[in-house]
């Protein structure tokens, strides 16, 4: 079988795929296993290369519809499709939001309903989703008021999945990602940049500077979680996830001050006094759209991973940059 | 000020044109009270012809982009968008449904924003936004799981619809209509056809088949107030709104068996014996998953106006067709 990745060159597609090299196999939608043949790895930039055969890189834009065409074949069992423009950039730049977001993301769907043969696809989405007036606790039944051009780019995407799933054009699955923290690299253009910033950036020696209130609430998920996730949510079988494909992942529910008090904890007060606040009301209003806290109960009761308290979450980052610096 | 009408031919529209007519005035986006100088009523059809010189019938594809462009310019003011592939229809031709009902909307969106004057936008949504496996009574607050092609496809206008207010490229409005009922003229492709026709087809004499079980529920509003409820809609401060731009209308929660129940008071025991039930397992499976009953909490704090009573829709639907039979 062949495996396509959007967003092949970042830091979740190349751990996706890492994960996947290292499995060998993926359930198709037969419910049956299949060996990995070739994975795909689609992105604008080049990824670091991969010392296996099976890895094909291909940099392009997959809003060309010519060259998105190019990537999707009868052999390709399974996407994921996890490229997007951030959020903080499709709140910047509104028409490649939607160019990537949405326009690049539909005809996926179509080239996969034209093909013909029901690929799974899953599609990574995010918290942004939610947004506006919520109630304390986000629930899985909770409309969806995305206050972000990326959370309402995503929440049409999640539709349309749900709808070619329903009429049998792909076999779908939503993954409502937390935000990811600690990310590995340098910022990015996400309004939560930060959340991985403040403890990335003290472990490295560097000053952090965090744009939201000590007070501000964070959903957060691991990059090893999240990976776990992503492939747990690939293998989960059809039946078992009905008409609705929409899964919140189960987060770490967390302020800013309680990260904080983490990092002091793993690796010494020295190190969390290298952050400073500096309140930047453009990614403050964003980041407060989301929902702090979310039940994820159709989560839980697939047994989907979580991650247990942030103290590890931290050291897990510790681990990883001592084996594979970023 | 000029008006812009998609849909313009169908029943819904050219009622609100001759009730705007009629009020000859509409608040725009700085709220004051402007006269309408012309309404221009597009379609795939053309209407029957309007009597008044304000009146501009257009004929074309909305979803052809150069169409679209000539028809909004700065002048446009305000935006009724009704045009739709119906329920039936949309699940029926995927590729269709698409084209309309999204990618002509988008289009709509897109020149507005390019336009650059802020447009009031006012969108026909529908119930068919909810489905699957929904609360005995649906808040404002439920998540939307549509279970056609249709639902989905109003689902994300009604994304973007709030996304581009947000931006403030619009100033939209979105409202969920109820099942239009009783709905003069001709059965149509809506799945939800049969509510209006065994109504209208008895009291026309005829016999009409009812596709779905006596006790399935409906969500009904008569066309007088659904068009005073459009008109109560656009007229709604921005500011009253907020950030969240949905609403569902309040309509009236019955069943099919009291629906006839109904009729008979109305119209006798022979006419209502005029329904015949032919069960269709296609339609039956479409309504079965909208709602029956819809809370509406938002739109009667706004004061939206609603109907009384099925016998008083059925009393006024004989009227209507008494003074201009379809």
């Amino acid at each position: 079988m062949k495996v396509l990745i959007t967003g092949g060159a970042g830091f979740l597609g190349r751990r996706l795929a890492a994960k996947l090299l290292e499995h060998g196999r993926l359930k198709g939608a037969d419910g049956n296993e299949h060996s990995i043949d070739q994975i795909v790895l689609v992105d604008v930039v080049e990824a670091a290369s991969f010392a296996d055969s099976r890895i094909r890189q291909i940099t392009g834009d997959i809003s060309d519809p010519d060259f998105l065409t190019m990537l999707i074949d009868t052999a390709t069992v399974s996407i994921f499709h996890l490229a997007a423009v951030v959020s903080g950039q499709a709140e910047a730049d509104f028409e490649l939001g939607m160019r990537i977001n949405v326009d690049a993301s539909v005809q996926l769907l179509e080239l996969c309903r034209k093909a013909g043969h029901r690929p799974k696809l899953t599609f990574a989405s995010s918290v942004a989703v939610y947004g506006g007036d919520l109630p304390a606790v986000v629930l899985d039944s909770t409309a969806l008021t995305p206050q972000s051009s990326y959370g309402t780019q995503k929440a049409v995407i999640e539709l349309f999945v749900n709808d070619y799933t329903r009429k049998g054009f792909i076999d779908g699955r939503v993954l409502r990602l937390p935000t990811i923290c600690v990310r590995p690299g340098r910022p990015n253009a996400a309004a939560s940049s930060f959340a991985s910033g403040i403890i990335r950036e003290p472990l490295n020696g560097e000053p952090a500077a965090c744009p939201v209130s000590e007070q501000t609430r964070l959903w957060l998920l691991s990059p090893q979680t999240a990976i776990d996730a992503i492939f747990f949510g690939h293998e989960l079988p059809s039946d078992a996830l009905g008409a609705n494909r929409n899964i919140n992942l189960p987060g770490l529910t967390i302020t800013v001050a309680e990260m904080v008090a983490a990092l002091e904890r793993v690796a010494g007060a020295q190190v969390a006094k290298r952050i400073r606040w500096e309140i930047d009301p453009r990614i403050e209003r964003l980041v407060s759209t989301w929902p702090g806290e979310l039940e994820a109960q159709r989560a839980r009761s697939f047994g989907f991973p979580g991650d247990t308290d942030f103290d590890a979450v931290i050291r897990q980052h510790i681990e990883d940059q001592r084996r594979a610096p970023a």
